[in-house]
């Protein structure tokens, strides 16, 4: 007979969701929520991530533990990587996509409800969702479990950004004092705005963006992320390109940002990564990123290059960066090891 | 080379499948096969399931299984629970979403073969299915691996019923001598069924149930569970609500169960579960249960409500119980701890 | 901070696949990489499998690995061995279903790009595809882990042809020298294709194929087959079936290779395994074969027959055949025990 209350897990913190070098229980919900000494932290763990998945080694950090991938729009580039992730460490997940389509949600649960739901089940939730503050609303729902944030609509996409921060780190070996061009859809890329509010981080660096007129960054942004300090040079054509940029990144001109198709159709392949662009504009020492998928924009020639490395850096870095996000804030792994 | 014959494992039992404090190697299709031992061995496993979910303890009772769940209906929250239940005790799931859609049960395989494919992959099926009967007809497919009911249509949802039974035994440390609420579609509700069906099977309990005229219990089921000894009285108005109730059992108007849309729009909230409610007709020591989703009737507010049981409590009950019944259905827990 | 560059895994073998007795990282894309010392050392582990998965008992061979399961076609009969076979060895999946549906693939990514983002999750990737050559085309993108072919549409599916080959085996303990009766759509059936090419590796083999005139065997592959040595006979009514056979092999005629729907009306049951017919043309020794899914070609009557290993040994074998083969080809199991 039971004779003790029912003893529920430690509710999380709720205090101001700024990082501070403090992973543990903490919702991971917008790269606003990371200042260069998380970020530091963050990738000195990834390093070591990279070796456990490399080279198939049994890591247990997440043994006994159990994430729940909640994906209410499918994707499999991103569900695959957290939930690799996972299992590369030892750990579980429980893979949900389109709950909408079904049972509780489809007979009018709130999500509220849902994620009360899930949070019985595990230790942590990874949610997709294609509303905006779709994350933040999880966080706010979840009692005890931390929530990350694995996109929201075309709000935040923070292991994204990570990412490619990382990427710039792994080959730069800093973030400070980089100069990059950012080409293509410059007004809705979701990534690009993350990328540029992470470079907004660090001191001195400077960003040249290469887009059609009317897909120009914001002006409202531009200013915010002007006064952090990182220097924006708006260019137009090709040739304005300087030649000693320590990265390229390229994107695609996303279809479903556009009213008008023949807009779409006129713009999309405005700007084409080729072998003779690199060779006119590019230099040894770059790197040329993407955050995929790609449409056509970065021809295929380019592959085999070395200093692309959207294919082979960019992907495996998404699940290392997740790897170490999941340890740290499931308390696996310790801050500095 | 084989000189052997290939040596397939031992058949399961096919005896009346009344469980009798024997778990192991068991179907579990129905609350019938359970009697005041069986279940008061199960929820003495349960206490200890908790345990090891809560504290995320690294179980290893379930290591080398494999469970699937083959699910003809998708149902998120029961699929989710099962699955993390066997992933919190170290084991693994096969995870088979509407096979009807697709490939083999498309080209016309019958049911049997189907459930004869799958039981050749894993220790363990649990089933979901719309047809009542369903999970009676695979137990009797399955040569060698038990199945567990998940649910079949109208019929049985044996775990549902346990966790209920659970959630009230723990608060209240027996299941005799209760006195409760029941509240909702009393006619088609199937976990209220079960739940009556449960209650019935222990000594001296009361039941009150608050419905609308057209969605009272039949008569049937009223006089066997009354043959059975369980008290029942039926009210229509909520201030009929005796003040002394060890529970509340709130339940939704379901939807699908109504020809006549109009009536149930009419009746959906006839009763809902609000701070004032329960201020006026409940006490301290009571508890509101909801089997959950719910779309209305249990008004918000209350979740902060101690007594609110049914975010927390129930939806882990039902992953314990799950856990119980795996360990005790695979034979890697023993009966007695 | 890092100062090395990115270290890859180590590129895969690009050499001719051929296995010639070496499986590791090795692609498996068709039944003609297989010799008979290759299929010999295969199914010696096949053994060690099944023992391994009749007792449950935890093996950790692919601690550490994960297969992704990239399924453009759903096939739950497919899907789920492999599910189960890399769980019964203590790897781990990641399981993707019709990814053409969804984010990048339907967003226009190249199926190139495709394999590679998930070759970067992952130790092996197995592949089912509607179109033929689909496992090559995924072979020469993946650069660093190998893939298995689990069916390219009416090409190949090799996984099928070893686990048929297995059964024989297993009851007849050698390959060669061998009696089958073949029966059903003969023109059209892959995995009747497959074992005919399986058994022509072999010496001394005779086989009797039963259909419609519409039905035969195309001229050029019974010419080729007939080159390597198989003797082949062509009957069509089942009185000519000899006596002696070591097995039959009987399969469905299958509906979607049809134009015509009334000829598929009339053909699909031309010929039926009954009870009867094993007694008048069957004898003791032989096997009743089918690769599943049946439609009534096969009379449930005939499951009791301990002749009849189409639900008991063949989906048993394909469990263990694609353990053996995931152990061999991740380099975890010694290619001799």
């Amino acid at each position: 007979m039971i004779n003790e209350e029912l003893i529920l897990p430690i509710p999380k913190s709720t205090e101001f969701p700024k990082i501070n070098g403090k992973f543990f229980s903490q919702d991971i919900l917008s790269l606003d929520q990371f200042d260069p000494i998380s970020i530091d932290l963050l990738f000195n763990i990834t390093v070591h991530m990279g070796e456990i998945a490399r080279n198939a080694k049994v890591s247990n950090y997440l043994a006994g533990n159990i994430a729940t991938l909640l994906f209410y729009e499918p994707s499999t580039r991103t569900r695959g990587s957290f939930d690799a992730a996972t299992k590369q460490l030892g750990g579980q997940t429980i893979v949900v996509e389109n709950p909408q389509q079904f049972s509780s949600v489809a007979k009018g649960e709130t999500f509220g409800d849902t994620i009360k739901t899930f949070e019985a089940y595990c230790d942590l939730i990874i949610l997709r969702h294609p509303e905006v503050g779709a994350a933040q609303k999880a966080a706010k729902a979840a009692e005890f479990v931390p929530i990350i944030n694995a996109g929201d609509g075309i709000g935040e996409h923070p292991t994204q950004a990570l990412l490619d921060l990382y990427t710039i780190f792994e080959k730069k070996h800093t973030l400070s004092g980089k100069k990059g061009l950012i080409v293509g859809d410059i007004k809705n890329g979701r990534t690009i705005h993350s990328l540029l509010r992470g470079l907004s981080l660090f001191k001195n660096n400077t960003v040249y963006l290469l887009s059609p007129e009317q897909l120009k960054l914001q002006r409202p942004l531009l200013e915010d992320l002007s006064q952090k300090g990182l220097k924006i040079f708006e260019i137009s054509q090709e040739s304005e390109i300087p030649r000693d940029c320590d990265f390229w990144y390229w994107t695609r001109v996303q279809k479903e940002r556009f009213q008008d198709q023949a807009e779409f159709e006129r713009l999309k392949h405005s700007f084409i990564a080729t072998p003779q662009l690199l060779q006119k504009y590019g230099n040894d020492e770059m790197i040329l990123m993407h955050p995929l998928p790609r449409v056509g924009e970065i021809s295929e020639e380019v592959d085999s290059d070395p200093r692309a490395v959207y294919l082979r850096n960019q992907i495996r870095n998404g699940m290392y960066i997740r790897m170490a996000l999941l340890g740290l804030v499931l308390g696996k792994i310790p801050a500095r090891l």
